[in-house]
């Protein structure tokens, strides 16, 4: 039996990203690819990278009304914030299972979305069902939700990397974490703008979204449940000339610790874990390209008392459309590597 | 004593490498930078590279209006074709020297521009005075004109590398010559669309223009003028994921030659030439990146009587913006290479 | 069941695209990864991109001795051309399948082979058993095969590109073919010299390999087979900035075609295939990374009678180890898409 | 009157930047370009951009012999760091000024050189006489010096961002500074090996040089020399898959600052300077490429009191050759931006 899944938005990287896993997936039926602005247009036209995909994007607007829950059972949202807001509230009054890559419901706190996002979000209903779908640490509420709220691609590597030092919390000082990012610049989407031109971007290298990139609040919130403490992080992110790939850098003041034993927390804690990998050489972005894997190693400076937590990821892949597929393949019971380069 | 200088249109790539030339140039007085969509913005905003350059953009249409040839003695346009007819004209009109790089002034016969362009071209008396600015070939021409149409990037590499086979026309087959072109990313300009994105051009190549590119007909108005025939060329260009550089290829059935036979021809007419190097090697783009230089090599490949003749420019510099200040230099009986790297 | 598999010689990037196709295919058991220099080394630390492999690599000249045709029923070759030739051997009296990445056994012809690599070749009842394994064209002969020559990268992209012109090979001329192919970087080969680094290419295009590259037999010989004649063609190489992909344009003469009538004759040639596809718009490399596809599309300019075909593949897939890996299904009885992405 | 110049080793990605330099500068005699690997082979035929060069490489070895104080003023050293100190001496002791590119010559304390090189330095007499040469900030030092150890790329970039804090230093924690750089791959040089290939970078980015790169004891030098206190700093540098530039992220804690104050200092500090911007912008590493320009702005982020400054190069330019250039300038009273783009 396969699970009919339909993709809401499908014009994107992420949208590009889901198809290219999706078809790979043996216990996957796609039965809608929908578009605002593709109606009509066969999918091999728009995608001409999936030249057996015999479909034709739909109307999102149409498909959300006319679709039951007979005829798909998940839907992945690739939409921007406001119009998945509104979506995910249609489609889970219909019973059918929501995976939503934008950041709308990521926040169990209404009021950080709406305030870092500036759109107006009504529905607490769904938002109560709704769980941040980092994989590896919240597996069992993803398994029972209904409503995913994919992680950005940042928090994922972020969170990844952090999350171990839970073990040793209180050897690290997390109110002084300095966390720089570097990312692919499929990052920034298909918006079409002067400065996403090739020339803009090839052999140049810079940092942006300062001083509050909208993903801050995404990693507070993450070592809030993690840690069980509020506090602020610095987060400066950067593009790199490349498509794929997110390299965190997270810089801690610890003590009282050294590097073995920190690597052996890590690799006990992702022990069990297919995507995660703890490795001894500092990781680089190619080593996980167009797979759903998060490579970490750590770094402890004695001269400075330093530990640096390096994480890379693919953000099209475990940073968006492959870490959608890994929840969804945990919400129906199928192998979380279903589909998944790792 | 100085050229006074305007550039007309300077928000593009070409502009800013005619900023970047003329900011080096020891004779040369900028006196105004115009634009259409920037008009009072700083030139330091818009081109952060140029924080020395304290000036605002001027309304091209208001400089239009109230400059005299007393104020400057010669613009640039780097504007798009239709609007370059017009203000070629009105410059020409005060007695102002121009030099264009739009394609507006580079065919005698208006017909071949107004049907590849589809623009209206009413202006003969400024096209009579117009010399296509290939300045190795046609110096003595541009040093006495007043309106220059610099030559297209393609164009530029191609007759460069064809003109010294007029020695050899008998033994060439000029009815059968094929192009293949390949240029840097920049050679699209600044204009924003979804298909120049970085992601759309990083790690990718590929064909465009076909089945009728409209350097064509430039290419073919120089073998006209060189051979004497009138001919027709297959021309395919490609884009490369790099910023800068044009690499063509120009492939010739040719009897009776032999490799050393053309080098030494191409040797002895590029003799004295400072920004033309035949070199042994087949040229590299980046051996001429950021240079006003053109490098030229030949192969016979004997086994199926093929003459290829490899011809390399950056289309910025040779392409565009260094050969429309080499001009000028020649037209101001400036030594040709003075601001320029060769 | 599963068919048991050695690499030999795996620690380049067509071995490493080797292991990642295999690593997904269903119907295999990696039996060994050998390499000269490496052994003992674990495969995920010569290759960080596969941590979950947990494998060590034996030594090539030790698991040739030792291995028999009960623990492994393939073996891929991916050797210098050299230590192929001696490899092949010894698999083959061993009665172990060959798919052979090298050029030892592509040609009928061992002189060809001999001359154009400099390389003796003494086995010529190994080179009489095994077939050139352009999969679409000799699939009925591979079924039966005990060795398979894999072809070179540019032969794969230029023989499906000229293949369907059998059918109007009365039409254009056999005797005046070019071929302008460019190649991404990984083509070059792990081999480390200056002109491999990263600066050499970055930014930077340019021909190699005149005036006679180790291809152009390998293209002769197709076309000798294809279309029953002999000719010599003339076959340029270029290298692009980018890792990935090859684009190969083939102009001919032709007369009394039509471009749609081409398109027709390519669509119905290749209607029954699952990797190459013929499409409207000029293919892209990147339409086809990371795939084992074939895209082919055609132009005719009429005013120059020339016919144009473009095709363009992944030169480490469908260009190398994805077509081995298509041959082994071919060969084993598989379907032909397992493991592969299309 | 102009400098006479030689070029010691002169092979690598540092002496082809001061051969681009040197060819633009009005000022300068090029007299000899030395080599231990090319004697006798011709310059342009080692680099072909400079066609016109017509030199010979000399021996470093013979050259160092014969040539006198007569011969040559200045003569730049682009050797590896053990032959640097060695040739240093050599010119030095027949009264030809010295600017070493290699950090022979940049430490005071020869023992902090000794242990982070490995190499064993004899000549305090030299090093007495030696300056760091920063250029902006060690301007009448260098006026008056007779041997300068021309600042690593990564130094320069985080010396000219720190330097103004000077007049805050009792505001921000100097124990407690965390920089993030990232470098083009330039940086790593000509040195060939498998890490270095096109392949290995493109599509790539990672850290580098843990847990302690030898520019760190030059960034502590230099905060002692600026602020008086020894520290210790955590340095973690990164590559990024392009051709040049270097963008350093510096974090430091700071209180009682705001941000306008702090662009007010750094623009009072650099407001004489030609070659060092203080933008409002965070900057790019392109908007500096090819010239010798450092761009420096500033962030405050008041919810977390990090202070943070941004400060981009061109690693081959300001960060190599073209500082080595503006000191040569500055010792012999020429204009600091002759030869120099900024």
């Amino acid at each position: 039996m396969k699970v009919k899944v339909g993709i809401v938005g499908a014009s994107g990287y992420t949208g590009a990203e889901l198809i290219r896993i999706l078809l790979r997936h043996r216990f996957v039926e796609l039965v809608f690819l929908s578009s605002r602005t593709l109606v009509g247009q066969p999918v091999a036209k728009v995608f001409p990278e999936f030249p057996q995909l015999k479909m034709n994007f739909v109307s999102t607007e149409e498909i959300s009304q006319i679709v039951t829950s007979n005829d798909v059972d998940v839907v992945f949202l690739a939409l921007p914030h406001d119009a998945a807001v509104e979506y995910a509230k249609i489609f889970y009054s219909k019973s059918i299972k929501v995976i939503d890559l934008s950041a709308a419901y990521r926040f169990k706190d209404k009021k950080v979305f709406e305030e870092t996002y500036r759109i107006q979000h009504p529905y607490d209903d769904v938002i109560k069902e709704s769980v941040w779908g980092l994989t590896e640490l919240f597996r069992d509420e993803i398994k029972k939700s209904k409503v995913i709220g994919n992680p950005g691609c940042y928090p994922t590597s972020i969170s990844l990397g952090l999350a171990p030092l839970k073990e040793i919390k209180d050897k690290i000082d997390l109110n002084d974490i300095v966390i720089d990012s570097k990312s692919g610049i499929s990052g920034k989407g298909k918006k079409v703008s002067e400065d996403s031109l090739f020339v803009e971007h090839n052999e140049n290298f810079y940092a942006y979204g300062l001083p509050y990139h909208r993903h801050t609040p995404e990693i507070e919130q993450f070592i809030k449940l993690n840690f069980g403490i509020e506090t602020k992080v610095t987060f400066v992110p950067h593009v790199v000339p490349m498509d794929r790939g997110i390299f965190s850098a997270i810089y801690l003041k610890a003590e009282g610790v050294s590097e073995k034993k920190v690597f052996d927390i890590y690799r006990s804690w992702y022990d069990k874990e297919v995507f995660v990998h703890v490795v001894d050489e500092i990781p680089q972005t190619k080593w996980v390209s167009n797979t759903n894997n998060c490579m970490i190693s750590v770094r402890y400076i004695e001269r400075t008392g330093r530990l640096i937590i390096f994480s890379v990821i693919d953000n099209l892949v475990k940073g968006a459309s492959g870490q959608a597929v890994q929840n969804m393949n945990v919400m129906f019971g199928i192998d979380e590597r279903e589909g998944l380069a790792y």
